[in-house]
């Protein structure tokens, strides 16, 4: 096999973080879902969300790692990790406590982009 | 209205575009809500996106915006798109013609993270 095949169709898991170490982590309602939120994780994050079942991010902003959920008790239970052909994305299939969005949405999701502006979703 | 306020739950559209000018797209099917691919848009793949209907994205690795489905002919038809809170993510709902992966799976996210490696997804 090539690397690329290994990769791509191998049964190694070799996520590929990206220049400051982070992949891209969506997380997913596993009954209904929804997507919830998109965050990043370095290793650490990504190691602590597959050893505790809850997920960890870290914050490119506060340049730390952290449980989500910490503060607002809203943590998402992992159920399943996805991760895609060039594995440098995963998506997380969660069962969330309460809503995912720190603004009290259940999906930070929640305005489409409409042509005049942003407008609340319809479901 | 603060600033954070008006691009939490505001109605403008302003697209946060990171320091290499990308946004992250994940693109669902609108019918099955399965993930479907996670890429990046620059300002132009996201005006594209918008004007033609097809979802356009950005390669990092190739450096220039492309067509999904340019070769494969298997195009993301964009029926909505929506932002999050802090408007540095984007979720296309998309009709799509054909498999979205490269590798022609239906998705990208086709493999789950076991704790012995990589298997395939269930459904």
């Amino acid at each position: 096999m090539t690397e690329i095949d290994e990769r791509e169709q191998g049964k190694v898991f070799q996520p590929r973080f990206d220049a400051a170490g982070l992949i891209t982590a969506v997380a997913v309602d596993s009954r209904t879902r929804e997507i919830l939120m998109l965050a990043h994780m370095n290793a650490q994050a990504l190691a602590m969300t597959r050893e505790t079942g809850l997920a960890h991010f870290y914050s490119r902003s506060r340049q730390r790692l952290w449980l989500k959920g910490e503060s607002s008790g809203n943590v998402l239970r992992v159920e399943e990790i996805r991760v895609d052909c060039d594995q440098d994305a995963l998506v997380l299939l969660v069962q969330p406590d309460g809503p995912a969005c720190h603004t009290g949405a259940r999906s930070c999701f929640y305005r489409v982009v409409g042509a005049d502006g942003l407008a609340p979703i319809a479901d």
